[in-house]
């Protein structure tokens, strides 16, 4: 997607060979109208696929999914990291190992919010490790519900996350690809 | 907003005096289209009145600000509660008491997404003891913006917050005010 490219281009900060800073409209401030260019390409991107539910996890994927959810006409359900008071105690769990903090933590889903017969689109802002995706998509198969795909904003093409996301059979798309950072310098897949 | 006092009714679960449950439509399932709803009314009680970004907190405010952002044509800024690797160390903050879990938290903001020349809408999913927006608040002055009022989705007016937020001289809407919940029954006010 050249909007989204061409944004990372102009407003992303490379640190180090691996990181890529988008805090500037993608994950602490938050640019809706680009979020809706991008919603309307994962409607794209899945086109034809029945789907009946959004998830996400918390904090950055919540904006994201939400205004895509208005191109699916699905409601979103947002997995929980932290556990607040009201959180049901019947849900559905899966351990998350981040590579960036160094730690696992746990993410949760309420057992009401995902049924058997919902097509799920998982949906992130970012695609490095994958461990995020794959948390997400244990969580729909425990409660018997299927993944139809993963939509990703930004890929990390030199981690291994989409090999270990399609492994389990999850299709995945991405808005843009990003090849390399080494020595600053972003190059995009094709 | 009598569309959002009737899902109260019909979703929402009163546990105890002063607990609402809305995890079914608002903070962990998230009904987008009524978000859309609620963005268009925040729109017009915010009627004629200049506003440049919409700061909320994470992560429950992030989806209703971000659909309500829509209305208003501006970016939203969430407040972080947890310190990710790639946050700026230039920072607004402010310490909010969360009386629901008994303790305090710290909350930021990168010193590049408020400017002293916005208009700040601040938005929340609740309006309880205010110190949330209060925080809030406090950022936005930090640099030297205005806040433009609070706008919120359910405000429980048997508790302070509502006194609290507008001792600082900031104008609060409020989608759905419940005066009282004794005993498992939701009264709102008019």
């Amino acid at each position: 997607m050249e909007l989204l490219k061409n944004r990372i281009l102009t407003d992303g900060k490379v640190i180090g060979n691996s990181v890529l800073k988008v805090d500037n409209f993608l994950n602490h401030q938050l640019d809706i109208k680009l979020f809706n260019e991008m919603g309307k390409e994962f409607r794209r991107l899945f086109e034809g696929e029945a789907i009946t539910k959004i998830l996400t996890v918390e904090a950055s994927g919540i904006a994201i999914a939400s205004i895509a959810a208005q191109y699916f006409d699905v409601p979103v359900v947002f997995a929980k990291k932290y556990l607040g008071n009201n959180m049901d105690s019947e849900t559905y769990e899966a351990e998350v190992f981040s590579f960036t903090k160094n730690q696992s933590f746990r993410i949760r889903v309420s057992k009401k919010y995902i049924s058997h017969d919902d097509r799920v689109l998982i949906i992130d802002d970012f695609l490095a490790n994958g461990r995020a995706i794959l948390g997400m998509s244990q969580i729909v198969r425990q409660a018997g519900a299927r993944v139809v795909g993963a939509g990703i904003a930004i890929e990390k093409a030199f981690q291994n996350g989409r090999a270990v996301v399609e492994q389990e059979g999850i299709r995945v798309k991405s808005l843009a690809i990003i090849e390399s950072m080494e020595g600053g310098k972003l190059v995009f897949k094709d």
